[in-house]
């Protein structure tokens, strides 16, 4: 049964809880339930985690060096300055996907949300589809797992 | 039944012939052929088109301000400079996908290639998984028109 | 009869159209009939021309080398990256106006609209002041043609 | 009877005198003149003053607060740095104009002139007519005026 | 007994009068009937002023060099270009405290306030709590003159 | 009993140890007892904490959102660098201050000190003061809480 | 015979009758007889086009793919911009040469001429010899086909 | 008799009462004694004056059109931001020069005293010997009036 | 006995094992191995440790604070931005050296690496000698113990 | 007999001993004989240099001052800084080429020789045909000395 | 005898030979002339030289730290450059004067000739002037160094 | 017996005869002394050169391309600027070191010293040692001499 890591950076653990809550106000426990019917109706096997310390997402990522088919990062606000993480994702070789919430590139106003640093060792980026965005982003790991199995044998 | 269109920027036409071609060398024709098998599985009606002309792609995006229940934009070069598409895509309704081949953000050495100003007037953005991420979009579109429409009953 | 052209950017033909329309919602043909009245009652012939592709726009502009005593461009998204149009003026003889409906520099949060390279070849400017401004720019030209005629008898 | 006040900012006392004065050499008591003639014509009140001071230059914009219809300010060389008359003037209720007598980004080599913080506060510009620019001024904000006469009523 | 100097720059003589006006509308009065309830209850002299001129300022400034123990200075627009303020207040040998009624830097589409050259020249900096922050900066320059006079002894 | 949370970010644990210490040499200790005698007089809850781990300070935040009035931080070194305090700090409802214990922009050699990221998500900002700037902090969180705690009733 | 493509880019249709037209006036058409004249002589097919339309040129290159030799391009204000007319040079596999009337480099009011982004997808560079640019391209692009040439066989 | 007009900037009135005073703590009447003797020895009436406000050095340099031969501006902090003070310099005929105390660019903590605006308008600059500097300045301006009025006769 | 702490920050506990692992593919534990084979030698405590944790390596320094005679941190994407670091080893006052194991300053194209906030605290650097730079950095501060011992006797 | 000077800047005396030499590893020397075949051909007269030191290449430009009738400088290094070099070419009448093997643009890796300071004084450029750009150039100054004499005549 | 050295930069030997030579065409040997005259009249000793070489320039600044009373440098187009003649400016202990013949702020065309480098390691700075400012720097000079011989009497 | 080339850079000379010299005034024939008592002892040769000129320092490494096994070079002021000594270095195959004696980047007042071009070249870098630091370079060279003698064998 392949398998996928799902980690999720700072502050989301308080996801609906902030003022002005998008997504109608859903928590990060309510994608974990999304996620994880997903996975059993997709015979996958998903790893979801949230942690606000980068060391501890990078203690993570090198956990995902064995055993791991495709990682999803949600690094909210360390997307714009976290060289190690960047650094340990490149030392991935699974694929691995940056996803977002929101298209932050709509705000003019963040111009400081604009660069992702972790984009530079990904191997793809979806952003803007809310919740909806990690489905698509397990969709296209387990498609890309099928094929390398295909390959493999 | 759902419409969507599909806008491929400059030089999509010639995609396959190019020195060093990616993606085994598929044509753009390739693609369309998925993308219209995708259509028929799922009951979509998408209009596929390309131009090298930016003047032609914005008449194009004008013809959806009608009937078109979503839109994805592959605009290649355009994508880091053309104010005009971006605010033909800002006057659009229905959701809108930027979409690129590549992550573009792997190659340092390619920084006049990091920023979209295209991506100020899109809905999500889809980078990096090859000709596989126009079913992604798709997917994504045809959720959201089925969700749309259900809100309107 | 002088002759004067007025040439309309990419996205205005969709004027009135877009979402959250301004000017009340008035289209591009309104402003072309209220052009025209003034042209009656001046005895000015005004040009009025409309089109999205870079191209065309300064096909036209060269038509203007003869035979035309003012031209008024209005160049939208094309305002802030077009050298050809800004060359293609250089070479007109005749006084040329860059308009714009709006005062862009009012909005903080476009500032990749607040530098036009079309400026650097025109005689004047013209913006903040809605579809009367096409009326004040007419009024300058007639005025200055009115002279420059007077010059040469 | 409407009130316009015209406001001249610093160096425009010695306008004519200067070494190569431009427009023929004329003074700013003739561009009064001239204005005095079409607000007689016009009937309209117009308060034609100049300054060395911003200070003051603020104090009389204040003034501007009760009793005025529109305000024109030439800010010459303040234009690029007054943030205090730009504060000033986005206090008032009336239409303002930015009125330059030259296009001065026609002259590449004063690339410090280019930027207005004065333009972020008013409701339109014009530049690059000489004289004839203030004349084009009064009309405009005659016209806004009349209509905003007429909406009250 | 101790005395303060409160300098207020440009345009806030009309706080209160603006549009949009912040601070329920409370006037420059008010705040001085404030500021002077707070001085006679802790019998401290302070001398509030306001000016427009930033000549005026520095002449302000430079009488607080003989018999002034504080000074407070609110400098509106002149925070961010004004070198000479900067000049004047790196002379003066008292506390002295840079005071602001909002955060601008909450205000992303402000960037050309974020940067403050008084800055360099001044004691302390409190900003961000309205006319309330008046109050607590004399609170502290009261206790740095109280400290000060001890040492003395 | 109004409850209000201080924390102090990296390297204020060494504080008075430095080379060359600042402020006579008092220790972060002091600064505790400091503050509690405060607490005790003013019948306040004060909660003071210090970390130099960045994910704990912002666990912290995330337990401001129940039951505090109000809440300081020193962020130190973060204060130039740290987006996911910034988003923290953004989710609280309860004022919050900015506090530094010297004005850094007093000194130009330390540029890289000289942008806070932090202070575009709190109420105010207090810096210069050593550690009396605390006690001013908590005075002015002390009046909005009863400010607010009386709109309640 | 060999077959070498010149591609000419917006107003040079109107060289010759701009303001103050450099080279003697000569008009492009003029440059096309001198280009043929040394076709004629060398025995090589040289096509000569000019279009104000970036798409056309991209088009234009396309065709080059298939059975020429060599191509020139003088791509005027283009030069500075069109990532896409890079992208469609970068696909072929025949020498290329960007070619310049005037050294733009020598006139310092120009900064935003300086850089040419085509440059990154030519073999070399031409600039400064006025029509004469045109043959020297020729004899290089001649002799590289007949090395080409010779190394087939 | 030559007439020299000397123009000293803000702050420069209480040289010598600034803590850490330079110069030996002379004060600007020692300079204007040291320049009157200068003045007496050379037959030249020497006008020297001081002021803190931008507006009355342009009032003063508007002065210096007629009857002055050389004028002498020791713009201080206005230096580095005045363009009023530099269009003002830009309409006199007679030779200037920018003089200043110190040679500021020692000094690399100050860069945003590096660039003088005033710079782009006067004759020449002397910048780096103290209160001596004047006399140099005035040894020149003096030269240069004797050349011109030779060459007039 | 001297002692001297040898710090290892983020994704050095991976090292070796990453894609395309340079240095024949050692491990940190073999680093380590040959360290201490350098420490028996020379009769030196070596105390080698590796975090991903910022804060943690924060902590680690401020142990140094006693009884360590040397440090070396080879801080890897922490180099580029961390002030905490750079302040907690600013507080140290024996020797630190900044060591890395390659020139990255070689690669062109990861610029974003080329900046190292941490030199601004550390005594010296050495960098692009692989494992072996260990030594020469225990080497030298190994001098500069027996030096600074020498000296107190 | 026309007369052309090739200057040739620091490290092309070691051209073809390089690591990974470019041009099938020919030397200068080789480049020199090619030169002179092409000068006997066409009887004139070129005099083929090579310095490592700047000063000299200025000093043998001040040589060309007389009875020189071009100069084609290849100037390495010297390229993106020299101006002194620039001055020197400045000074001369006769024609100038700037020469290059090879078209640095290509590279992005190499960004700070993107940018010619030589390029400000001379006629025209050549870059990108290795050794055969040497021919093209000697053949464009060729051209230009026989027009140059039969304009004499 | 007190002794002062004049180095002259890179291409003075030309002065007035280039073309529109500025000054009335005088060369550097005039200059020497009348600096010698001045020398002879004030009894000093001056050591007039001229270099191509910066390295020349850095040896005769050595030269200087021995029995030399005074340095002016003209370091021309170095000047903006050269790290290593400041370095060797900054070793000195007597006065130096940075000159130059003309304003060359005057000129917005040439930016990159703004910047002086040398400017940091100098007393003072003459510009604009012409050959007029040797005699102004030495009169300068001579006066520091009679005060100087005088303090140490 | 393996050889070892030291250059040292401009001002190097007069190292220890500056004002306030640093390592207790020694010269660099102190360090040379040093220098050859390491050489005796490890059996190595050592070619220790200083110079001014860049050109010389140039023509030394190209010396070094036959027969010397290691190269040192403390470049001084060029290392900031000198993009020639960076391509002379690229061109050797030994192992090159970029030595330092202070840490630059330390000193944020020097902010022109903290990029190096040399380092792009070379193998390695020390900074921050004094003199010892040559010692340090020279140990690793001989290490490395000696390994690659193995390999060979």
């Amino acid at each position: 049964m392949p398998r996928i890591m799902i980690l999720n950076g700072p502050n989301l653990d308080i996801m609906g809880r902030r003022k002005n809550a998008a997504y109608n106000g859903i928590s990060l426990a309510d994608v974990d339930t999304m996620v994880q019917d997903w996975a059993k109706e997709h015979q996958v096997e998903v790893d979801f985690r949230q942690s606000n310390h980068e060391g501890v997402l990078v203690d993570w990522i090198h956990e995902a060096l064995d055993g791991v088919d495709g990682l999803i990062i949600n690094a909210t606000a360390l997307t714009h300055t976290s060289l190690m993480i960047t650094d340990a994702l490149a030392a991935l070789e699974c694929p691995t996907i940056e996803l977002h919430f929101s298209n932050v590139h709509r705000d003019p106003t963040r111009a400081d949300r604009h660069i992702s640093v972790v984009r530079r060792a990904v191997t793809g980026v979806i952003a803007g589809f809310g919740p909806r965005g990690y489905l698509a982003a397990l969709d296209l790991l387990n498609d890309m797992a099928a094929e390398a199995a295909q390959k493999e044998t």
